[in-house]
């Protein structure tokens, strides 16, 4: 069981901005990818067509706004000490981004499963982002 | 002293989209808001006057994502029988997305305590969001 | 009956901008209704598949608009006086950018009547509007 | 002396959307081009430099959207015939876009000088607008 | 026979801005309306709903790409002595960018063909651009 | 010497874009840095503090565009047995849309030398890319 957000300290935000701010929060991608996840679901329980369109054009923008999110972190953020202490941070950052793309990402199907797979690589990116930010 | 946000519980994520899909996060305001406290302080730090111009050009962006946020979770996410419960509720969104406006708020200003004060509205925001996630 | 506009004198028009500058309409909205009410007979009229497709494409884009420009209204235009001397306003907004949005709005019918009742809202918000300038 | 809006009929609006849905506007150009005359204004009347840099910011938009707008109508509305009718249309757009552009029009200067001429051509696009209409 | 491009001396790239910065290129037009060609290919070979509808969203965008390009040119780049010395060019734009649309062209369809004449158009415009870039 | 485009023959373009429809193309994120370039000689060569500011919005929207082309070949056309074959493309990729960033990039600089930089990591990338599609 997981414990309703409200109830966990939530006191510090990160976003990005390329002035850079230096605000960054894998959070924005997580979200735009969680609701990729409920697209799904409710694709797969509702077959109107209209609706069934219009949950189309919504993933495909929920999707190429994960990878945006991405691509951000992976440039922005990551600098060159991080990449040589995560040798693996290059491959997980196109991996997640091609996850969430047209050539068999969440853009090209609706089954529920490639949006889990998404979502486990974004928290594999959180953990080394979080690691960072403490270090 | 706050604890980094690495040593809490973040396993659940909250998104918005029209289709709708359930999934909506205050988060996403606050991210955007944080941004603009940093892009004031360094702003602040910094006169070389293509970095104030840079400045002023991207928090004007991160403004607008705000308001689009905030309008996202007022018209998308709360329904009649929240308005009825919060009925201070329509007043703080008018109140926090004109402090990320033009005409006094964070878009005119450089100076951070309009962006404290955009954080503190989005918090009261927050704070009612998920008590109604929690009922 | 009524009359065609090109024989109505139309020298002033408002538009909006954050700067700000002063200059807002409810055409901008009333214009993008409009639009999404002449789809919804468009898509009634032609069963073919990748025309309805489009046409829930750019039905989607529309009802975008529509809230966008009210929600500028909202938040940019509108101050405290007016909100006080239309306390229906806020519920009025609320109302108008549900019915362009996804949860029983345009975004969610092809149902042409739902534009009507869009259309309906933004004439009264308009009536208000210009009453307010010409205060 | 001009009428206020209000008390003209204001029944009727139009739209545009390539779908296409057949609903046209020249106000939607005219609305953009008022703000960015009201711009100019502000900018004479205002030396604070953030203030300064907001304004060239917010009419680089607006001016871009004033070209679109009327890219939309020479594009989409315009047919074969309007141009055999109306020999002087295409010239007339070429003229009123670059003139809300970066090449000497409103993109390039603050002048309000530049923002009178955009208005008078987009009144001459309208004229023959709703003439065409009415045909 | 055509050679890979890759064969070829590509050492200037041109693009556009509206600073202006004089660098433009009809290439830019011409890449997103082989992609339309290439999107109606795919399109033609695979009957699977989400397929389709995905490539119906994806060619809406790039075919306003297309249009957005070559407003570009027509607008920013041509000045009236080019105007004089090719007199075919305003209709050509009128043309080419239809052909971009929803009127009749790819937005319109799936048939290759309006493409094909899309990227005709295209080339004829390109030949004159660079006739008048060598001038 | 460099012969002038037109010499050449250049009859096929490529795109991207997520279907995937198989059409990228490096040149469409060489034509935005050359704009980059040619702002950063306008910039040097005009002190007009107007034209200065607008010089600086528009090679913010350069910069960004590069780096969302160069994203796009990162994550959607180079496959796994592209980087095998060439393991320095991550960081190539990485360093390039760095080059067209904030933290010491195209956007923090109005000094031409980083505009080369850039120009010369996408030919780089180019020139790699050129030779996988011949294979």
């Amino acid at each position: 069981m997981r414990l309703p957000r409200i109830l966990t300290p939530r006191t510090v935000a990160y976003a990005h901005c390329d002035l850079p701010c230096g605000v960054y929060d894998p959070a924005q991608a997580r979200i735009e990818a969680e609701s990729i996840k409920a697209i799904d679901e409710k694709y797969a329980a509702n077959t109107d067509p209209e609706f069934r369109t219009r949950a189309l054009i919504i993933k495909e923008q929920r999707s190429e706004l994960v990878k945006h999110h991405l691509w951000v972190l992976w440039t922005d953020y990551f600098k060159p000490p991080h990449f040589e202490k995560y040798p693996q941070l290059h491959q997980l950052f196109n991996d997640a981004t091609k996850l969430a793309g047209g050539g068999g990402g969440t853009k090209a199907t609706t089954d529920g499963s490639k949006a889990d797979e998404l979502l486990q690589k974004i928290d594999e990116i959180a953990k080394i982002f979080w690691e960072t930010k403490q270090a």
